[in-house]
């Protein structure tokens, strides 16, 4: 059994998520950044790769008042569990996602982690070990689902949804499309990795929604299950 | 003076052209590939850069009958001008591009494409000469409007069309989103080359048309000039 696996990025319309120096772009406005909020409020918890903690350091926290008082009436924690894949425990100590609002992180390294790495993140967060030399997903998300995740956003980076896409772990897309040309064979976008050779079927995805929003697009996908997806 | 410039690719959901082995995926579907048809029949010209001939040797030309005619009708060419960009002539005279359907061919080349290359390839097409190292695009551009170009169709790759949003030579951007995931951080996607940095301002697009279509979705992108794109 894992989580609901549902994976939330904005990405330029030539498919970037940062400029090849990984540098974050404001994508999406006031109204997306209000959106992925709520889609947040409802989650038990949310990942990122440890590329994205390096280059945004992101707190992963519910921002509305509204929502974390409402995720505390329904005796829920403030914030969603924070997850961080990080298969060789490079996150520093000093990353704000260990130190902005209360509530539980969780740090995944794999077996290649240091010791000592792995005593330092253990002081700010729950380390759990999955996978020799990069995380076993498949093995997290079990155990996250374990301690009661039920569903799990996933805000990127590109190596880690494409780790999870090319595993088969994702359940549902949202693509807010920007009005802006990022260019370049080196950015990120958001499935990254090796990717999937022309010899292999592709994950396949189902429209699920389709709107205007801002200058930009939202697009919403399910993953197509079992024979939809063309996999046997 | 330039002709005006209409850039149409089709991508997978995560931005992808085609496999991380450049292989080509069907990624739209028959009435996606009427409307491109339909796209194309509006064309003086029809550019690809040389890595696209490489890696899916395309013909270029209109398929459907009823649109042939209707150009020769309106006292046209059967087919748009088909237009390589080949800095250094690696063109091979066996691709379809010179073989298939009647009409004029152009291949673009730079100074550094070796004259024996250029000789060969003056056999099958008009040669033109512009830039030293790369094809001076603008300088294309500007010697495709003088033999009466007025509106080109760019169908890829990705290195070709990231040029083009680099020096500010696109006016009007079709993507149809597919409803799959390739993933790959080298697969070729939509705006390649080296891509804007963070320290200059994005390419601005507005948006003109979304519909789904087939399993996917057709945006509509119009350039933003001047002001409007943040430039000055």
């Amino acid at each position: 059994m894992r989580p609901h696996v549902v994976v939330n990025v904005a990405v330029s319309a030539d498919g970037k998520l940062s400029t090849f120096e990984r540098r974050q772009v404001r994508i999406s406005g006031q109204a997306d950044f209000r959106r992925v909020d709520r889609l947040k409020a409802g989650m038990d918890a949310v990942m990122v790769g440890i590329g994205t903690v390096l280059a945004d350091d992101p707190s992963l926290t519910v921002k509305d008042p509204a929502l974390i008082t409402a995720r505390e009436a329904a005796g829920r924690p403030p914030h969603p569990i924070r997850v961080v894949v990080d298969s060789n425990g490079r996150c520093p100590p000093e990353a704000t996602v260990f130190h902005r609002g209360p509530g539980q992180r969780v740090v995944a390294v794999s077996k290649a982690c240091p010791p000592e790495r792995r005593a330092t993140l253990g002081e700010y967060a729950t380390v759990i070990v999955a996978g020799d030399e990069r995380v076993d997903l498949a093995a997290l998300l079990e155990r996250l689902h374990a301690i009661g995740v039920e569903r799990i956003m996933v805000e990127g980076g590109g190596t880690l949804i494409g780790a999870l896409f090319e595993e088969g772990l994702v359940d549902e897309l949202y693509v807010y499309i920007g009005n802006m040309i990022i260019g370049g064979a080196d950015a990120p976008t958001l499935a990254d990795g090796p990717g999937r050779s022309a010899a292999r079927p592709f994950v396949r995805l189902q429209l699920a929604g389709m709107e205007p929003c801002e200058e930009g697009v939202l697009l919403h996908w399910r993953v197509k299950k079992g024979d939809e997806s063309g996999f046997t």
